[in-house]
């Protein structure tokens, strides 16, 4: 691979650095803690209390409270970015996201990606690459993988466009195929802890809930969080890295603010188990103000003692001005199709 | 109990859905951690070496530094929020705040409240109603008990009014009623460690301090720690709420800032014993300047030893403009009165 | 001593109040934890390994990650502040500093400074100070010294001027004399953690690095970090402070944001050993951005195995308009020469 350089720094590949098969071994590990999750909840406010209280967590068979599920998603992909998207101009989906086990807080995270498909757009001046993902403990034990595509620039128009693999990739993780969190049980589930005592058998298919919860997007809440996850894409620090000079704000920092807003409505629905699907349908910026609805999409038996899974699609749009509607084509940020575990 | 819904989602309860008696169990549990604290840190930047040095705690009898008492108080209080004040129009007084025990990192908080009174206002559509708020930790222990009062709206103003119970709230917490941390011992107090040699006893009634700090206010900061308390009032995070479009600063944020500025000129009144009231007197925003000035109400012997009660008034109020009084009626922000625990 | 009250609040000192020989016992001990460190985190995104990865750190020789050097440097200078530097009107540099160990999480701070030098302005309005600044742990083990030079305010200029003392201070700490942190070995270093294969070797004296990446600055990071460090000065927090009505940018802040920036291209100059020089040039604001540039100014042999130390100098300037040069004398922010320990 032949990254660029100005000096001994770099700028990232382009996509005649990629071929299918190639497996990248991404930097820096990254030791995760209490105070990772104190600044997650600052930027978030999320309210699972399994993520919250240690009690809570023994009372579902753990010892402790694990690392938030979305914590983990986003330092894995963060150290995606340094090899896969600093010269991304999109990032366009992903599929088949996988928690395999619950991460410890002091817990060293790692990850690894292989090139599973690659096609150069017509235009002969971008392309398409897809990448398998797997974020690894200190043990080298997996907790996460998933699949993503990211549009990326050629270095070099003149090129001769790349071999084309376009890899399939599901619709959706089949329920049978979801990941069982070793210990957890949910037998003597408190939903008192949580607030709300809804539980996965009171939830029917079609079903839509609006979360209420509305908050207006700031530059600085977002770039503490996307350095959390140390991920280094300039065009989310630099208002000179878009014409518009605005910020682009990172598309993980909406996926963790619609998680934290379906606390009221899903507020049982303690850990996400596969995110099935996941697109940012448009930009988002300082200023603008979010809200979040999800609806409820299938249900599933889940071996997980008491529990059931839940298939959710949770949309974030912008809101705010009179008549607009969140969730219309020029409204929606974020489509996010997942599954939950919750107490049956 | 009618909570309102958006779906599955909570929109808050009503005037009408309280009666006096009852008992509101509040979620989410929460284990508080260093990580907490370092976030607070950053915010308030408050310096008493008790909270910030375990072997400054230790050498006042301590096994390490407890959860900073106003940490404490702000997560109880944000636990209360979605049961309480979702539809509140004013957060009207605290008082009888009694911070019964010092908090150990690790241990997990949760909340209770009783409802001690109701009235309905003349103009049949908003009414107040009293609670006794207690904040517990993971043995049940109770750490913390105050009463606050807020204004509510009625959900259907053609209810007829509802009963009226008006409970007797002391103006100050009696001297010999304080709370006795266990364990502290001020004997050795260093006060090397604060910066300032001032004991009780060197503090007049009627004295005032003028503690210099000034900050400009933001938005990003009042949201980071009115999430960090779980307090998800729509008002502090979402410019849609209020019709000149300001995010109402939280009265919490403005306390913890009132409490920091203290550092410089009572630097060695280490913990909050109790606050007798609390009133947020002019609504805060973003791009407004703060100082504070306190003044020496009473003192009191105590039983820890080496050590004495003080009680204080601090306001805080704007500032920046020439002539600019910070605390007359129009510019006062909080006034606070409230006992805390000296070396003497 | 004669310290400028409010009451009892400290309004800092002024060039009369300081003597040659003079030591100042600093406020307020501070325990480091790994909430710190999230903190420091998500402003700055560093991903030096030795700081982010318990495994990666023991396979550097130590039993886990020591505090980050820069959080040591700026916490020990946080404590000055109060005592050195609330009437300063410039910090004119930084030499000789000297990381002595590494921290550990859980290692509580303090400092002292001795004054070292004094000269009168020949104004008569102003001064300057040097100091040598001493940070100890809980075991009175010093971790770092540095020597410091400010200009502050005379109290009353028709005070007679005060004697003249200048001390000596190097252009650079000698690489015979640099620390040799206790335990470090580089033997097996794995550039893998660090996605760079660069050692000290392939680096040549002359050679510029181009660190590529940029942010643009806002408030409340700023005023975020500084609170970590207990600095208290208030051009930093008050619109007010200044004639502009722009809050200053805490250089320190500068230095953790550039070395954050030398990650890309320097990513194995895993620890600073010594701060030769350190000069803010121009005041810093938000709204503007930044970027960094390292000149690789020397090598040296060190005793710690398998490493070698190289001499940098980075500066940080502000860029984003056309044809504008972040380094020119309008632009730049930070001059910082510097050894750093890399593999060999």
């Amino acid at each position: 691979m032949t990254r660029e350089v100005a000096g001994k720094a770099g700028r990232g590949y382009f996509l005649e650095d990629f071929a299918v098969g190639q497996i990248l071994s991404h930097a820096v590990p990254r030791t995760v803690t209490r105070g990772d999750l104190a600044v997650y909840n600052c930027i978030y406010g999320d309210r699972h209390p399994l993520y919250t209280s240690d009690p809570f967590a023994r009372s579902c068979g753990l010892n402790a409270s694990p690392v938030h599920d979305l914590l983990v998603f986003h330092i894995v992909f963060g150290k995606t970015v340094g090899d896969l998207s600093l010269n991304a101009i999109a990032n366009l989906g992903y599929a088949e996201a996988r928690f395999l086990k619950p991460v410890n807080y002091g817990d060293t995270l790692h990850a690894h990606s292989k090139v599973i498909g690659i096609k150069e757009n017509s235009n002969g001046r971008t392309g398409i690459i897809w990448v398998e993902t797997t974020g690894l403990d200190q043990s080298e034990t997996p907790v996460l993988t998933y699949k993503r595509w990211v549009m990326i620039r050629k270095r070099n128009e003149k090129e001769p466009p790349c071999e084309t693999v376009v890899p399939a990739t599901l619709p959706a993780v089949p329920a049978e195929d979801l990941p069982v969190p070793r210990g957890l049980d949910f037998r003597v589930f408190d939903t008192g802890a949580t607030g709300e005592t809804y539980r996965v058998g009171d939830y029917t298919v079609g079903e839509m809930i609006d979360h209420v919860d509305c908050t207006t997007l700031t530059d600085t809440e977002h770039m503490l969080a996307t350095r959390i996850y140390h991920n280094t894409a300039r065009v989310h620090f630099d208002i000179n890295a878009r014409p518009d000079r605005q910020r682009l704000i990172y598309g993980g920092h909406m996926i963790s603010l619609a998680r934290a807003f379906t606390c009221n409505g899903l507020a049982n629905a303690q850990i996400i188990l596969a995110i099935n699907s996941g697109t940012h349908v448009n930009p988002a910026f300082a200023g603008e103000t979010v809200t979040a609805r999800t609806e409820v999409i299938d249900h599933a038996d889940h071996p997980t003692p008491g529990a059931g899974a839940l298939r959710l699609r949770t949309r974030l749009g912008r809101t705010g001005d009179d008549g607009i509607d969140p969730y219309d084509d020029a409204n929606l940020l974020l489509d996010l199709d997942y599954w939950c575990l919750m107490p049956r």
